[in-house]
């Protein structure tokens, strides 16, 4: 391994996978379950040119590429900051050969990138809607949080662009957003296949969803099983066991 | 109670309910626990106006009349037979007063009652799309369960052009139609609003959706706690006995 400098408030936290590492700024935003969901939920084949749009501390090329054989991964990221700070995880994962981190902004990818270059669009974009709720623009959390510097629509335009036909959209987002979501999927040609809740608890709403959608794709909407995070003990799940290793613990 | 008189392959079931009656005819299409649960999402205030669209045995309305307050139920039917056991029904349980069944196309509606004449729309539509499997067109359980006379699109025309702005749009439909679903609700301006997925038990798919939504309404979404049918060991959960009033047996 790489000797990697960190910065003041940065921390090496474990990813429990594959003894793979990321770096955080305990100041700024630290990745969640829902990146590790997605991570667990795109369908990676070999050799897919993967993107991820808005990926901030990279945590999702990162551990795509500990799961997947995908040949290339791209993390985009419009705070240079962050950006600059996902590099150097890749590097102290020695990942460098298969994910490359781009500081820019994701509405541009389509023209940096091209149109219909990726196989697998991966995203965990900003959840609250513009104009919901008080934010301060400057604030790094609040950019990862809110739909300051891309909509939801920028998002699903700009990766309908760069899928190639048939390619794969993957996101994580919250069921408030479920009619923005189907709707505008459709309206810019990725037809919605895969759904799926997650929930904190059986009988508790569901409070994240899991979408795949296919661009260009024929309508067929396939309902999955719900993913409990707790289990009605208030244990772990055993699904949320396997997808962070604790089985054995 | 009136004598009402039975045709072949009719017979009376108790809708274990306030003792409300529903004549069925067992080589027909016979209601199920869609429609029940569908009676008790829909929120129905005193002296609503409501319309059933589609209303087959005319279970909605005869179950809406007992655990509501509405002023006045129509329960619209295109097949003649149906229409008219449903109108039995209705005076087996003596409620004529408040319940009227109208033998005629649902596409029709808005001409016969007016635009803007119902507080709330209840509908528990064909589920399966034109084009899917084999039908028999002459088949009545066909009618029922096949988009042949109406599609999920007809359905959500007919139902914005009935409602009063903010009028309450509730339907019961199959997951794999979600995106249809919600596309075409806001399309035609009804803005959904809550949505429960029921599953057969905790862990497994869901079935089936309940939605509401609000002519003119605002986008936000609610997601309602999950409703399972069977709790985890296998017996109907406290919900559903409390739906069917079983609590106590």
């Amino acid at each position: 391994m790489e000797h990697i400098e960190l910065k003041a408030k940065e921390r090496i936290d474990d990813l429990q996978y594959k003894g793979l590492m990321i770096i955080q700024n305990t100041e700024a935003f630290c990745f969640g379950i829902d990146a590790v969901l997605l991570a667990n939920f795109a369908d990676v084949k070999k050799g897919d040119k993967v993107i991820d749009l808005g990926t901030g501390t990279g945590v999702i090329p990162i551990l795509l590429a500990g799961k997947t054989q995908a040949s290339k991964i791209v993390g985009v990221e419009i705070q240079p900051e962050m950006a600059e700070m996902a590099s150097r995880s890749v590097k102290l994962n020695n990942l460098e050969d298969r994910i490359e981190i781009v500081t820019g902004d994701i509405k541009d990818s389509a023209e940096y990138f091209g149109s219909s270059t990726f196989n697998v669009v991966v995203t965990n974009p900003p959840y609250i809607s513009k104009g919901s709720g008080l934010i301060n623009p400057s604030d790094s959390k609040a950019l990862s949080r809110h739909e300051i510097l891309c909509t939801l629509e920028d998002v699903i335009r700009v990766s309908s662009k760069l899928l190639v036909p048939g390619g794969q959209f993957a996101m994580v987002h919250r069921p408030e957003r479920l009619v923005d979501i189907l709707c505008l999927m459709r309206n810019y040609k990725i037809e919605p296949k895969y759904i799926r809740f997650v929930h904190p608890s059986p009988y508790k709403k569901a409070n994240l969803i899991l979408i795949k959608g296919a661009k260009h794709g024929r309508p067929e909407l396939k309902m999955m099983e719900p993913l409990y995070v707790y289990d009605e003990n208030g244990n772990y799940s055993h699904e949320i066991n396997q997808i962070y290793c604790r089985e054995n613990r």
